[in-house]
């Protein structure tokens, strides 16, 4: 396995143009197989040459920001590692993001925004207090500026003169195209400074070799000053922080001079560099959104191997539609995923009433609470690992206010690829001790339609949750009668059965699979609104039963199951909660399903394995 | 009553000192009856009467962050009120906060820090959709721009020349004093800047009376031109906003015309005013912190007539010290409640491992995550309810990367005085969804200086949850034995009891009082560690009992009683749980466990009335 790290350190700066190249080859090759980030990790590559250039990984600590563009970094240090690159968002393989399971040099695991400044100031914070002079670097973009955590985090950088770089990279544009005033802002410092010549200015200070330090550190002040006065303060220097920027993120030699110089500041330094986004491939040059996550792709056309077929995320994002063209008071917001969350179409026909608002998903809910107090009726879509940091706003600014809003949760349940940090398997918790709320998880195309349009006149908070990808259509293995509200019954008359998997969502599926091999007395209950339950109904339902099995793709304290168990306390019904109990890796959802025994295979062992 | 708000908008500008100071007598008069925010109230009476001089609330909407600054506000529309301010912070009375059940003149029930901005955002949206051309004010102080969801919010605000006025309100602290890059920038650009003269400069154009209006605006422009390269730009500036400061906030006459420039820019502008923390109440001026919340007092010496006794808080806070004694890798990290978490004692002692992060509890927790990655202890203490916004950062920056915290959560349970958005009732849930947590709740001093003790070698996150106040001793009802783990035992073998209340914290002493009046063979089974639960054990032990009874401080859903209802599916015993299932208001503690029947009286009914 080539030692891109030894290289990197031994090589001549010129020769490192080469060694990013060929990273950036095996970038491509592996995401073209695996999928993944591609655009953003294009984009990184001289950088993460460069800082491995100038800073000792692990000694000196790199924080990827998300850590989704830390594939350079994962194969400079491929040898310090547990596994190799190629087996990237495999069970058991690369994570997407940085992990520290994998190697020393991933300091955290990361995933969600703006993080990396918080746990780089800790780090640092530690080092003075242990006297220990090594590096701390937080890697971060532009988009994960829009997220409030970064800010709180700058506003506490400045504080102590820590040996801390945060070094902004400025590829204008998250996800998808960036937003609001920070973005635009940053756009103005490029124009206007045009980048940062380190290496000219140095040499021109080399034209006077007979006037020695004290002058060339004089000229530097004055020069500095001057530069001051015409171009004003940066919001980084506002806050206290070193600046110096912009320069050239993907030329390696100007960002290694940057960086020494940076490393020479007394206390903590943004580096503003500017990389382009997708850059070295020409589809993702073009498109850097479209490659910014992505499937299987072939690499000479670029051409994803999966033609996307309709999803949870685009039906849903059709029914959106449909109820903002039945009344003008339907208002879409989102914080950064509306491509992800089917809501391209709604940007589209109705820009007046799309609000994307960065990576802000506590402004996204609390901006919504506004327009609902001012009779608009707003739908707020998220994936639910990131509506994770809205419940404080969910529960107060919607709830209490006694507002509507439709919070649609994409990417529920178990994820597949991404890992740790982007399951969505924590929100039922999270939005059912929110008082009043409502929360549906429909299994189908039809059901998510239906409650997409019922939640929007409950006149209260209610989520909808669905997971990525598409729905599964399959043959019941029992008769199915729909009671018109909320629940579904396979088998012929519930009430005969002896045992019933109460199940909902994409479990159902696996529910019905299992029961091809169970006895003909087992049946299912299928809930769609999993929030509030119908706690008489259910009792009376299930009461007599031998045994209640429960099966949900959500974290076990506090799910469906532990309710349903609740209301069964002083009677005879056996109650087997089936969910998931531990955090979740990254891999296939089939290699997901296996790993967390959540197989058809799985359900019929346990439910014949307890005693009938 | 006085009708302030009609002789607000009929009065001359000289009269309306007059009328602040009356204003400003009734806070204080009141505030000393009732306890209650003092500091900033007084800090903000001329800029409200400014505000409602110069707008028509509440067709122009004044929403006011946080809502502890608005009892002026109160006062001034008192006459559109369902109750008069005398009844501040008493149940069914004026709430501390703003609170739109009293009035349509308070826009949001507000509480928690930063959100103003965001909801402003929203309700001027919906204004510019309907074509409705009045204004929205956001009041916000500069504490909450500590808050990330404040810079979110300000990053959105640029967007499309929305009628917003945003108000910050300078008072050179929050809580306490203010912390961060921010607090020192804005008290760099009072000094640089000196106060905005918008009136002096009128007047000057007034001397050319010949020149006319283009003139005038050409001046203007000038001026603003010649103002901003000397300058430079404002951070609000930066970010796409128009700005007008700093103006002397206590100034009514020159906040006025402020105001009235501000409504004639196109889009969003920021004011900047400086206010004086407590002004006009001598000793609240000397000593604006410890007028910030404050109990009931003597008006003419400014003494609290409760002396603070010891507090759980205050117990917490040496107990942290203690520690940090013993071992130089503790360190403490708290978000602007130093004061309100005990935690200033250590903060004197070490202060180079204490930190005050500013209104910023994302950052808090994953910030204490990068310091305990790097060998370090920490523990960080928020409010129960501040620390719903960091559920998220404790999921992933703590628990996923295997590192030990200590949440220290004061103001748990029931939360007198405060209302809505103040209650410590959703932890439990929050932090049980967390893999590998733990939760404690201790009941006494000696109960959480050991939890404390014991969570620090815990090595994941844990949880220490107590109420605000001091601890209640009181005689047990029944003999008592303590297993050594977690659980005390009432009643002399718990075995024969046929009924049994499982209950933990403050609540131990209602079940206790109502022991008195219940059957011999009732008992209790009180936890101290009560996430997660010992299920075989609890199972075992109440298993073959006629009634649980669980009583507890917290929201229902997902509530201790739930998980061990869930345990008892399938046997005889009965469980009735009793919890929290509403927003609780704010009054008195003991109004309030009469409001959710959470008194020994309750309790015996509730037993008593279940068939035995």
């Amino acid at each position: 396995m080539r030692d891109y790290l030894s290289e990197i350190k031994s090589a001549g700066v010129k020769e490192l143009p080469l060694l990013a190249h060929e990273i950036r080859e095996r970038i491509i090759d592996t995401v073209s197989k695996n999928g993944g980030h591609l655009a953003s990790n294009l984009g990184m590559v001289e950088a993460t040459v460069a800082l491995h250039r100038v800073f000792a990984s692990p000694k000196d600590k790199l924080i990827f920001d998300v850590g989704h563009q830390a594939y350079a970094h994962k194969i400079i240090t491929e040898n310090e590692r547990s596994v190799p690159f190629e087996n990237l968002r495999k069970l058991g393989g690369t994570s997407g993001f940085t992990s520290p399971q994998e190697s020393a040099h991933d300091i955290f695991f990361a995933g969600h925004s703006g993080t990396s400044i918080s746990s780089a100031i800790g780090i640092a914070e530690a080092n003075k207090l242990k006297g220990d002079d090594s590096y701390t670097i937080a890697i971060i973009g532009d988009g994960s500026f829009t997220n409030g955590m970064a800010y709180e985090a700058l506003n506490n950088a400045s504080a102590k003169g820590l040996k801390l770089i945060i070094l902004v990279n400025d590829n204008e544009m998250s996800i998808s195209q960036n937003v609001g005033g920070l973005a635009k802002y940053l756009s103005k410092i490029r124009v206007s400074r045009g980048y940062f010549r380190f290496k000219r200015g140095a040499k021109r200070i080399g034209f006077f070799p007979l006037l020695g330090k004290p002058f060339v550190k004089l000229f530097a002040w004055v020069k500095n000053k001057i530069r001051r006065a015409l171009m004003g303060n940066t919001i980084f220097e506002n806050l206290g922080l070193d600046y110096i920027g912009p320069v050239d993120g993907n030329n390696i030699k100007a960002l290694i001079n940057v960086l020494e110089e940076a490393k020479k500041r007394g206390g903590a330094c943004v580096v503003h560099m500017k990389t382009q986004k997708g850059v070295g491939y020409l589809p993702s040059e073009r498109e850097p959104s479209r490659y910014h996550g992505i499937g299987t792709f072939d690499i000479e056309s670029g051409e994803a191997h999966k033609k996307m077929p309709q999803t949870f995320s685009s039906v849903a994002g059709e029914a959106v539609v449909g109820l903002a063209r039945e009344d003008e008071k339907v208002c879409a917001i989102t914080a950064a995923m509306a491509d992800g969350t089917g809501l391209t179409p709604f940007a589209n026909e109705f820009p007046e009433r799309f609000y994307d608002v960065g990576i802000a998903e506590e402004h996204a809910v609390t901006f919504a609470g506004g327009l609902a107090k001012n009779g608009m009726k707003p739908i707020v879509a998220l994936y639910s690992t990131f509506a994770q940091r809205s419940f404080d706003q969910a529960l107060h600014d919607i709830s209490l206010q006694n507002l509507p809003l439709t919070l649609l949760l994409d990417r529920c349940g178990v994820v597949e690829g991404d890992g740790y940090t982007h399951q969505g398997v924590f929100d039922y918790q999270l939005f059912s001790c929110v008082p009043n709320a409502k929360i549906y998880s429909p299994e189908t195309y039809e059901e998510l339609k239906n409650t997409i349009s019922k939640s929007s006149s409950d006149g209260c908070l209610s989520v909808v949750r669905y997971p990525k990808g598409a729905e599964k259509t399959y043959t019941p293995a029992r008769e199915m009668i729909y009671d018109g509200e909320h629940m579904l019954y396979y088998s012929s008359g519930i009430e005969a059965a002896k045992r019933v998997i109460v199940t909902y969502g994409r479990m159902a599926e696996v529910a019905n699979e299992a029961l091809k091999d169970l006895p003909s007395d087992t049946g299912i209950v299928k809930l769609v609104k999993i929030f509030p339950l119908d706690r008489s109904y259910l009792t009376g339902l299930l009461s007599g039963k031998e045994l209640i099995y429960t099966l949900e793709e959500i974290y076990k304290n506090g799910c469906v199951g532990e309710k349903i168990a609740s209301y069964l306390a002083g009677t005879q019904a056996r109650v087997k909660i089936k969910a998931i109990d531990t955090f979740v890796p990254c891999g296939t959802l089939s290699e997901l399903y296996e790993h967390l025994s959540l197989t058809p295979h799985d359900v019929v062992n346990e439910i014949i394995s307890e005693k009938m």
